[in-house]
């Protein structure tokens, strides 16, 4: 038996995915648990990460019209109840407010008083409430499109919760917009599904696959729902973000109504799309490694580390030439900011620090001491690549090449998911083959189960139910991309004119 | 009897105040009331305006060491109830969770179900569940300074709601920091408390009085609370941000200890500090006029406005005019943005669209058609100048002047109102005049009532009770500015070292 090689977190990605996982959002500081019931505290290092997420999808939305807006947090119960499918969707997992203060409790402390006549439940989804405002700020065809979107807190009372993956309150972005044809809605719905692919894709260096979702996996309400899909490392996927096209169901529900061009009263075609902090979720588990975290250059809440070395009186020295470095360093734009440079000042034991880093993700790492500054050459290291894997520069060519750098390590890290990703994608024509595949374990080291497999399908809803009950396996999307082909349903052996995506979710 | 002149928005200031107020937020589409109680919209107008409070403000905050992060929105009834007088502060006004889900109502509809061990309130401020975490995180002086914000969304059920001013559901920041030494949380509050004042009175506009809280109108639970007060053009008292030293008060309730460089165990001094949306109230209340919002050019949601005049088939020549100036404007740097455009292309009369952009407050419009475009001349107007009066320019030479204009249309509005404010402070010493004077109409046309008033005090709670019930006049601060003096209290007659600000508040 071979020794274990040494790692930063344990258990490691194949002893136990899910333990990692936590153990990797712990070292990195990115988030903990709060100690009220699924709510998770996002800590600075977390935190700046949406930050970046929200900074950058904000620009593409504005960038395509959208403006933002703020909606009450509280729904009434009554506007929840509109529409049936919505209502049975979110009624079961959901905080309802009965009272609006608290007085003295005669057995000590307080208790709930001043009872509300209605129930206000905690939005988990805004359809309702906005749908409210769009009915009255819509009069004419000249009002649409109506392009609004908020940045906010939802929540959903969730059984079993995950953090970032599954939190019973989570920061989102929820788009809603309202048009005038059922055409151009459609056309908005897949607008923003892109512009979740691009920004995951090339922001988060996630490849994702886009496609449609079955009936069974639609959002509460929609007529057609649209997802991007990603695979984990443990090649489980992860729902990254969904547009929805929710035809008239949520204008008839609201009383959406329009006059058009020839002063007829029409009902209005409305979209909505979300993507969540989940995001960061899928962020720590495509890139990261059995070290720590993993940060795509674009999105890391810093692009660099400099850990001054020091011995004896070199103190002053060894910082003025890291500030000096960190300085021209931040002078340097790297996409939509300007890099990023974190120099560490605490004291402590350097192998600590380095490793400190290494966990949270850094990009490049460069230390420098006396013998760094007399010699006058430089080595920085790479998250991407192995700890020892020094790469040779120096103080005065390193801020010229450091977008480059980045670039090339957003580059690589996308590369090897999408690599990842392609290789763990089978076809499978047969339904003893399909079984096989997700009951058996992986051939390699991993011992993951499964993959995403491209398979046939005949359409019903209760093939898909059966194969979920089965393997907890389900239809993730039937991809945009898929070509038509004829085949048959691995089921039923009816025929099936298009492959689905199928496999174990978050 | 002169005849009135005609204005956009009515009534007029002088005429109702109050509701002129509601109808400047109306015809400016900066907000409305929601369908839910005492909770309001913002829309994209307004909400803008926010973004930009919160780009600037955020900057301060990073600059100044602070993190960003996000806590729980629900905070366990237990937790509220640590600290005496916070909860006094609080329960009488916060929305309670009782239940997690909804269910089938015999009756008909649905109705709470779920019933949670422990209601959860919806947080009306953050100490409590913050300081939690904090605890968890502070083991010893070299975790402090801890110095964290969070943008979040509060609740406080408020039984008298007015839009912006005083809402159920918020938006603010929150800022929560702890420190290893009294003096040390003494220099933060008072430094927030500055990076307020400077951002208020430079990007806002707003001139400010930076002072401390008298006990009856400090946070509940803090040892002082500093405030900055703005005078609103009814001459009223508007509270803009509170900064708060909260001494161990919060830190002994939730156990926030730390072990100093001696390795004894001691208690952590914290404080906290916010502004929320209230902010784009006084906005209103401070630089609009009887023709609606005036935005200061730094927080504008856009910064100018172009009208093509549009006759007969010049469409296409004029509106690619306006776009190139349009461009050329828009590259021009205004301090920490571009200068933001937006050409109006909508169908509709000249007249109304031109007022419609007074109305919402953009600081220049220019109308453009062909005589323009023949001449080679352009004229813009100002909004903080009359709307007759036009200034010559062109093409050629605005984008060059640009942000000379809009920094002294800054610069206007800010002394305007810097001007009315000290115009209407007065000093007074003796209860009859004090009295006199806010029972007496002012004697301008206005008829405003008041203003602010330095006088002495004696330090007792029961003379500031008094006067508030006799005149609903309170101490707004006791300002740093103002000299130590002798003095006589006006009410009792004792001694008194200093002047405080009285004034009616928002």
């Amino acid at each position: 038996m071979s020794k274990k090689p040494k790692t930063a977190i344990n258990p490691t990605r194949a002893e136990d995915y899910p333990e990692w996982y936590q153990q990797v959002v712990r070292a990195a500081d990115l988030a903990e648990n709060s100690p009220v019931r699924g709510c998770m505290v996002i800590k600075p290092w977390g935190y700046s990460l949406w930050e970046n997420v929200q900074r950058g999808l904000d620009k593409m939305f504005k960038e395509t019209g959208h403006q933002n807006a703020y909606f009450p947090i509280f729904i009434p119960k009554s506007y929840l109840e509109r529409e049936a499918e919505h209502v049975e969707g979110f009624a079961k997992e959901c905080a309802v407010v009965t009272h609006h203060r608290l007085e003295a409790d005669p057995e000590g402390g307080l208790r709930p008083a001043g009872p509300l006549e209605e129930p206000l439940i905690v939005r988990p989804t805004s359809e309702t409430i906005i749908g409210e405002m769009f009915a009255k700020w819509i009069q004419s065809y000249r009002d649409l499109p109506l392009l609004i979107n908020q940045w906010a807190n939802v929540v959903r009372w969730e059984m079993r919760t995950r953090i970032f993956l599954r939190t019973t309150e989570f920061l989102w972005q929820e788009g809603h917009t309202a048009h005038s044809t059922e055409a151009e809605a459609l056309e908005e719905t897949r607008q923003m599904l892109d512009i979740y692919a691009k920004f995951v894709e090339e922001h988060m260096a996630i490849p994702v696959i886009k496609g449609e979702k079955s009936e069974s996996e639609r959002f509460p309400g929609a007529v057609t729902t649209v997802t991007i899909e990603a695979m984990m490392q443990d090649r489980k996927a992860l729902q990254a973000g969904t547009s929805h096209f929710l035809g008239q169901n949520f204008s008839k529900a609201s009383n959406i109504k329009f006059l058009d061009a020839d002063g007829v009263e029409q009902f209005a075609w409305t979209t909505s799309w979300g993507v969540s902090t989940r995001l960061l979720g899928a962020l720590v588990m495509t890139h990261s490694d059995d070290d720590g975290l993993v940060m795509p250059p674009r999105i890391a809440s810093a692009h660099v580390v400099i850990i001054p070395v020091i011995h004896g009186d070199t103190r002053d020295q060894v910082l003025a030439y890291c500030d000096e470095l960190a300085a021209s360093l931040r002078e340097q734009r790297y996409h939509d900011r300007n890099v990023e440079v974190v120099v560490d000042r605490r004291d402590g034991r350097g192998g600590q620090k380095f490793w400190g880093w290494v966990k949270k993700g850094v990009p490049i790492r460069i230390e420098i001491g006396m013998r760094e500054i007399e010699e006058g050459k430089l080595s920085y290291t790479r998250r991407d690549k192995a700890h020892r894997d020094r790469f040779d520069t120096s103080k005065e060519t390193l801020p010229a090449d450091i977008t480059g750098i980045l670039d090339d390590i957003q580059r690589t890290i996308y590369q090897r998911a999408r690599k990842y990703r392609d290789e763990n994608i089978v076809r499978i024509d047969s339904k003893e083959a399909f079984y096989d595949y997700f009951k058996q374990k992986g051939k390699d080291e991993s011992g993951f189960q499964g993959g995403f497999v491209l398979a046939h399908w005949n359409g019903d809803p209760a093939v898909e139910e059966k194969i979920k009950n089965d393997l907890k396996v389900t239809i993730r999307c039937i991809p945009f991309d898929e070509p038509e082909e004829e085949g048959k349903c691995i089921i039923t052996g009816e025929p099936s004119r298009k492959r689905v995506l199928f496999g174990k979710a978050y």
